[in-house]
């Protein structure tokens, strides 16, 4: 019988066996590898594999890393976690320290002197008392670690060793670390393929967001007059509506009419008319000298200016009479308008996603943004992306980030799971979330832990917006003023990123009609006259300053939720190193509510504790265990706990 | 700004963008590809992808598939799942009809006259009126559709419905059907690598084993003449430990005394002597004849011969002399005997891996497998493979299946989970389980829903041995016979392939000293009296023909757990087409339990159902619901229900 080769299975050559350890599950590990897992510049990256051999020897690990651009692999312990069922899975870990693309691998090799060393101690301790043979292996192998070693001290003391080896010496631990720091890694295992963190600013993952149609603030000059009062209320980003000239065809009418009155503004996102297109401003609210004018105070103050991306097209926008062959057309040349029957848009234009000038539809599209970019915008708020494809969004995210690695996009897409996840997979750094439609607490239970323990942690990082435009909920309909608050608190401390739109802190809560998330003469269709001066802006506030005290609440992963023995109570703590934040939420905006937040061992926390409410200022001893909360709206709707000192 | 290639996502070319249509998670699929997922002739494979595209277009997708060796491809349509959450799950399904290793892929394209005629019907009952730009649209598909039609009727059709559409006849289904006939692919989406499906025959997924020292039976003779009894019994596989010549230096005397006495025969694991090795028979076994005549003998009875495969040698083992490089040698020169300290082997040698004569190491054991696959064995169950590199069991299996694909491994691995998940997934047909460790409700449930829903059912094939050689279980010893029934129909009931080690129908539970698992004067050290004549046998008969009857018991991931209301009874319930089988065993030997047993709604069972019990021959109405159950050991220690008609 001929044998067929082994080259399918690993790496080998005629002398050497292939490798014999096992390497599995890597993690973080998007679809097998095919997208990069996300991080922040300053994280530290925990990253994990199984790893195991035949037999009984003792294995070492290391995960090998590479920062973006460099050819030069830096190594990290990995050690087993003991905790893990079977004791198979490693752990190591490492600091990204740069934007961009970092590569990770691990390699594993076997410990012959520490297997060896292992050996000896066992039958030392089973009472053998002759080992001539053993000690002649030792010796072996510590003249083999005298060769690694070269010359020197080290290679001097692992010759002499081995020139007296004794049971005593074999057993010496000084001896074993002198072997550790010359590995012999011949036969190691490696990695099938290395894997990818793509690493972001930090404001990828933890920001507070405030959204603003500038028409309603004076224009850009009344927005930039608002920077300084937002970056005192904490806010990190300000989301700017489309801010383009508006097309007049068809325009919408106040509550989304469909004809338009002479004095009605129309939807910021019917873009384009003979005043321009998605590179141009809206001639009411500014120039692009005001614009700029705008970014740069934002930039004093610490705020990012995101801008809306929407790649629709009112009937005026220039491209249609530019490049009509960018849209869908009627087998009589006329033109179509968007439509998903029974509804129809026939304010906007979608493009052809299919036409065979798509390779030019894309360059423009990258084009505009690059434009904004240009503008110092870093942050985009991409307006349904999962109606356009997959592909035009990896490769248009890819391209402006090779250029500015600062660039940050939100995905506005509320659709189902699969696509949710993959816009994210494909380069998004953050998503919306169903966030506003879970509002029990088993509901924000399960969605919370599927976000933060299911494998999303590592490629989706959530938006918490507490409401939009489009996104009146229920609850705070039915819920009134006193169903803001938890809200609020809810969105701020769950999720490193949430998100207001201006009016929340007003309490706005009628709907257009009953049963619709739209809002009565919603600003989307007509100006309002907007300024900082909600009632709940104090807590908003509040809120932001905590945030920014406490690490525990700019991270997702680290969530755990506590029994509360109520379900109008929702209880949680996250912890990061040694800060900790437990908040409990009443989610019943119309009565008082009484239970307990149960503290497990797990959290590391003594047996009691005192804490302070961050909201409140009052202290308290809590312990592992039950904890009575009494929780009173609308004065109390929460405790925002953090431990303190005794 | 330069634009950078986007071949890296997808294949494209200039006049055509890069595939719209996602497809993710292709199920089975085991460690990204890396390893085939398994199944057997006859098996109808099921095959899972989630599938989805940007906006709102009708979707359609097939599973390609091509049979071992064969160029071409067919093709099974694949439909969504309504009841996965958000509908993007897509399944298909194909039968495989032959041994050897399937191909599959998924195809998904965008059905564009579907999305046309479901944007016609929902415009027609939103009331729209007013067709033209709509019919000339779908006259330009149709007659595209006509063109992938060719000449003939179907053309035909296609172009006059194309010249005189109407909003009646666009809402046609019969045309609709018609285009679906001519589909339009372009664009469309496949799967990134095709998978495989490594199909076995039936037996190794299917099979009642019995485990027999031939020397306690007269040899190689006697074991023939057993065979007509055990295949009445209903066994399917007869696995006999090593039946080689066995060594005298260090061999190991009665209940593993370290000195044999002058009559003592030692371990058969202690392989090789003077008169020969793996590839020998023991001579007061047989002869080479005796065995051929053995293997005939099973075969006629629809019995295979599983061997047993032990890579290690005794100290008289002819390897020693002929090939000493493939052993571990001390660096003077000696042989080292196998030892995990403090345990000792001194009757033994294991080969040395990582030899530079690995390769002559690796073909003489593929030698010795192929020695016994031309005697006629197409089963092995080998001895520890967890502590031999998985490359060689990769390449061994490999090499042996190419020549005889009916040949079936049986891994005895009793470790960690990691090892024992890679050697079923490097290729062993079956494998050996935690199952005798396994005695309260919640561990079976918890491992059974491990082996059979958590994706190990893809590649890992359970064997359920009751006991074996080294594994006299607590539960036995305690529970005396009574314990025996409850265990022995646990594991023929749970798992499809299960054992009995000769012994456990005569209820032997003694151990060699309280704590150990060893038997008291264990077969392994010498030569018993055994014949079937085992008070348990009627049991396991009745078992065994219960178990060929009921499709439904030759599969394992269609197991459903049930609620009993006493942790002393365990239920579940599995269904096959239109087999169902239910059982209800009480795991307190001694004493008698009730409970009930809960059947849910989704095991799709009318109302009120007539069952037999399969054990006992009772009658009885059960219900959707709670059903009364009282079962009292040893007379009745388990229901095992199937539906009857009324």
């Amino acid at each position: 019988m001929r044998r067929r080769k082994y080259e399918h299975l690993v790496p080998s050559s005629p002398d050497q066996p292939p490798p014999r350890i096992q390497i599995e599950e890597p993690a973080p590990r998007v679809d097998c590898g095919r997208y990069p897992a996300k991080a922040c510049v300053g994280d530290t990256v925990d990253v994990f594999a199984t790893i195991f051999k035949d037999g009984h020897d003792i294995l070492r690990a290391v995960a090998r890393y590479r920062a973006p651009g460099s050819e030069e692999w830096h190594e990290a312990p990995m050690r087993r976690i003991d905790a893990h069922v079977d004791g198979d899975r490693w752990q190591g870990s490492f600091r990204v320290t740069a934007q961009g693309r970092w590569t990770w691998s691990v390699q594993t090799w076997t410990d012959a002197y520490a297997t060896w060393h292992s050996e000896i101690e066992r039958k030392v301790a089973a009472g053998q008392d002759e080992f001539s043979g053993e000690l002649s292996e030792g010796a072996v192998l510590l003249r083999d670690a005298a060769v690694r070693a070269g010359h020197g001290a080290d290679a001097d003391r692992l010759t002499a060793a081995a020139d007296h080896l004794t049971v005593d010496a074999a057993l010496d631990p000084e001896l074993l670390a002198l072997t550790e720091r010359y590995p012999d890694r011949t036969g190691a295992s490696v990695l099938d393929a290395p894997l990818i963190v793509d690493v972001d600013r930090p404001r990828a993952r933890f920001g507070a967001w405030y959204e603003l149609f500038p028409r309603s603030w004076g224009g850009l000059r009344g927005v930039q007059e608002a920077i300084p009062q937002l970056a005192e209320l904490g806010f990190d980003v300000l989301y700017l509506p489309p801010i383009h000239p508006i097309g007049t065809t068809n325009r919408k009418g106040r509550n989304n009419a469909l004809q338009a009155g002479p004095d009605d503004p129309g939807s910021p996102w019917a873009i384009g008319s003979a005043e321009g297109g998605h590179d141009a401003i809206h001639p009411d609210l500014g120039t692009i000298e005001d614009f700029d004018a705008m970014v740069a105070t934002a930039r004093e103050h610490g705020i990012d200016i995101a801008l809306d991306f929407a790649i629709q097209c009112s009937p005026d926008h220039p491209w249609l009479k530019e490049h009509p062959e960018w849209f869908h057309r009627r087998p009589d040349g006329t033109l179509k308008y968007a439509e998903n029957p029974p509804k129809r848009y026939q304010d906007i234009y979608n493009v052809n996603w299919d036409t065979p000038d798509w390779e030019a539809l894309w360059d423009a599209l990258r084009d505009v943004v690059m434009h904004w970019v240009d503008h110092g915008v870093r942050a985009f708020r991409v307006d349904n992306p999962h109606t356009k494809p997959l592909p035009f969004w990896e490769w248009l995210i890819g391209e402006v980030r090779a250029v500015q690695p600062d660039t940050i996009f939100l995905a506005e897409a509320f659709t189902r799971r699969a696509m949710m996840r993959t816009l994210a997979k494909v380069g998004f750094s953050q998503s919306y979330t169903y966030f506003t439609w879970k509002n029990s607490r088993w509901e924000l239970t399960e969605y919370v832990n599927e976000l933060a323990h299911s494998g999303m942690q590592d490629y989706y990082r959530p938006n918490f917006f507490v409401n939009t435009p489009d996104i009146l909920t229920e609850y705070l309909q039915h819920g009134g003023p006193p169903a803001f608050a938890p809200r609020l608190i809810l969105a701020a401390t769950l999720s490193p990123t949430y998100g207001i739109y201006s009016g929340f802190e007003h309490f706005e809560n009628v709907p257009v009609r009953p049963g619709s998330e739209e809002y009565l003469d919603s600003e989307k269709y007509e100006i309002k006259d907007r300024r900082l001066d909600g009632p709940l802006l104090p807590l908003v506030g509040r809120l932001n300053e905590i945030r920014r005290d406490h690490p525990a609440l700019q991270h997702l992963g680290n969530v755990t939720f506590l029994e509360t023995e109520n379900d109008a109570l929702i209880a949680y703590a996250k912890r990061h190193s040694d800060d900790v934040v437990i908040c409990v939420v009443n989610i019943d905006p119309h009565n008082p509510q009484e239970g307990v937040a149960v503290i497990p061992y797990e959290l590391g926390l003594p047996p009691v504790f005192p804490v302070v409410d961050l909201l409140g200022g009052e202290r308290f001893d809590w312990q592992i265990g039950r904890n009575f909360v009494r929780l009173h709206p609308p004065y109390r709707a929460a405790h925002v706990l953090t431990t303190v000192p005794r």
